[in-house]
């Protein structure tokens, strides 16, 4: 029956699912807001006139996302990302101090083929920095990305960064004619999906010359540290975006990042509305994106706005958990620290007068509904993985106490009730 | 133009509204949470099949709600609340130990006349229990939501309780004809929007007698503390469903929430899923309901599922943030504390290096991004309400000391590096 199903492509988070997966955006929200973005929510269905506006995906996002009609047969769409609604935001805002560094994490909807770790429903944390030009608001969206993935515990990933602007420049020094870039661009960004003879023989079907597919391969085989950029300048000189790439990895050498951070000239990006600066974020060796992002200087513009520059960064966190549960990284985070237990309905009231006192002291903690058996209760703790039974009998009351037992060990010990949030 | 604007009825949150938004969803989170509900996360998108189910809102549900058929003509909608989801995740998860009690926050959506508080976008925070049939897993439920409402500061309010199963019996110990029996509810139900007047009206309407017209009224006017549940007994014997409030009144007792809960004859809820016990939070005279729920002990089963006790409150956090709003109760939230500012381009980097100090403390803080005069950082900071900038100059870096200045007071100190810290 489908009404056991969630649509397809969607997923539920069980409680323990959901108790990582909130670990993971609390984490990763804590770090954002370390770096001081300032937190914004928008709906999540927005007029198809901005799902579709020029700058953006533009008509044919239609195929690709959950779209329809209201009541009043308005066009509208559920977002596909967070960054056309923050567009909407500047765009209303137009007055907010510069820059406007925001966080927001939620909810986006494609219309995509369900494969593992793609859903249609997925969640997204981005950073972006609106009005700053320079490198420097490149490298605190940076930081703040590394900060979020190492605080998640991950520490082998690299943030891959390439520009836009030299890639053109390079790839035109290489002979590539102009009205031929946007086509040799969706060809080396297909590159982690195909063969290297894949790609040589659809830039060759685009009559490209052989000898500069050649080239265009050792451009784009470019990969590593900060050495890179001495390799670019001696491979094809003073180009566009190098001094940009330059002075990038300056500053994140003072931000103390320069560790999780990759050139890597293969890198362009599918979206048409990058244009420069881009990103993203590999974990390890996994094929699958965990993030990524760039510079969309001409976007508020194109989209009616003032001229301003823009860049920003997001974490696929839908992603990162399925990659961090795959490499056994979360461990069990159950609500309640402690279950308190009576012994028998006698001592029931008092069991509960010490919930109360546990809950008042902000512990979490649980307690039997169903005036079950002793062993009945401790099944049911254990089931939910709760760390501690508190149970509560008479004898132990007389003296003002419990017997805790550690559920992991099996060790019990007798304390008194005022104890019992320091001993867990 | 559209393009600037959010779909009819729903909203932004500006990061200062944003802010406040998210310490209250933390504040009711960390209060559910406490009680070791367990979290729960669903799509915002289910199956019209399960969204129009006997047993919740029916078929009519489709002019209520966002309807619409996605690309392989499957019949969706925006889920317009978080039990019908709940219900079919313990559909498919019939084996998971019981009571299961799961929060969940998130959007619901529903395709209302947008009015003050009330949006097509908005968010709710749940708590139900699954499996228990008692008024203890109620009283539970209670506790949890007078405990995130204290949490966010609240304390004029109440949480008015009835209960249908007495009600019914009442009314048809009035002489209301069982047939009639729906009809009648649906007027009570609508008391806080139509005046006496019309309601007497409406009941005539529908052919009730007014002699016992009358004494409807007498029965929907008892409104109070325990004290009622002595009239209820007084008045109209030992009907069923008052052991239940009274038990539950007991039980209330002791987790001390007596304060913030009200018998309301005149409370019967719509749904027609309610089976027994009702609930509807009021804050102080608001007309707008912060909240509500009750028993709704045949959902599962008309569902397709086991016989399943089940009971659930729901708290709108759109209104509570719009209510605690109206009242003044919620301060500004600036994400970061400190500006670390910079007098010229010679110290930018000692300031960066500060700022990597505090953020590796834990402490959210800002810097210039676009290479601003001191009086210039000193305004933006002043925008974005941060209560701290700490001035970085050449003579005080002599010291390993920055000037530290109270934004709200003007007052300055100079103090080391990594005193900032606790000074703040």
């Amino acid at each position: 029956m489908m009404i056991f199903q969630p649509p397809k492509g969607m997923r539920d988070w069980a409680p323990a699912e959901a108790a990582k997966l909130n670990w993971i955006m609390d984490t990763v929200r804590s770090s954002f807001e370390k770096y001081g973005f300032m937190p914004l929510q928008t709906p999540a269905v927005e007029s198809f006139e901005l799902l579709s506006a020029k700058g953006g995906l533009g008509e044919a996002v239609k195929d690709e996302i959950y779209y329809f009609k209201d009541k009043s047969d308005r066009e509208i769409g559920l977002r596909f990302d967070l960054t056309m609604s923050l567009m909407r935001f500047v765009l209303s805002n137009q007055n907010m101090p510069r820059p406007f560094k925001r966080w927001q994490m939620g909810c986006a909807w494609r219309y995509d083929n369900p494969q593992a770790m793609r859903y249609r429903e997925f969640i997204q944390a981005d950073v972006d920095i609106v009005g700053a030009a320079g490198p420097m608001a490149d490298a605190e969206l940076l930081a703040a990305a590394v900060d979020a993935l190492r605080a998640l515990g991950f520490d082998d990933f690299k943030v891959r960064i390439s520009n836009r602007k030299l890639t053109e420049a390079v790839l035109e020094k290489l002979g590539v004619p102009k009205a031929k870039m946007a086509d040799v661009f969706r060809s080396i960004d297909k590159r982690s999906k195909i063969s290297d003879d894949d790609m040589r023989k659809e830039l060759k079907d685009k009559a490209i010359d052989a000898k500069i597919i050649g080239k265009i391969f050792d451009f784009i085989g470019l990969y590593g540290d900060k050495g890179v950029l001495a390799k670019l300048k001696k491979g094809y000189g003073n180009v566009a975006g190098l001094d940009e790439l330059t002075e990038l990895f300056a500053v994140t050498e003072q931000y103390g990042i320069g560790k999780w951070l990759a050139l890597d000239m293969s890198l362009v990006r599918g979206l048409d509305y990058y244009t420069g600066l881009v990103y993203e974020v590999a974990i390890g060796d996994k094929k699958i994106g965990a993030g990524g992002g760039g510079r969309y200087d001409n976007l508020v513009k194109s989209l009616g706005g003032q001229a301003t520059p823009a860049t920003g960064i997001s974490l696929g966190i839908s992603r990162l958990f399925g990659i961090a549960e795959e490499l056994g990284m979360l461990k069990d985070m159950p609500t309640a620290k402690v279950f308190v237990a009576p012994v028998n309905d006698d001592v029931r009231s008092d069991a509960l007068k010490i919930v109360k006192q546990l809950r008042d002291q902000g512990v979490a903690c649980e307690t039997d509904l169903l005036n079950k058996k002793l062993g009945k209760q401790l099944e049911y703790a254990a089931a939910l993985k709760i760390p501690y039974v508190a149970i509560v009998g008479p004898e132990e009351l007389k003296q003002k106490s419990v017997k805790l037992r550690d559920m992991a060990s099996g060790k019990e010990q007798i304390l008194k009730k005022e104890k019992i949030k320091n001993a867990i």
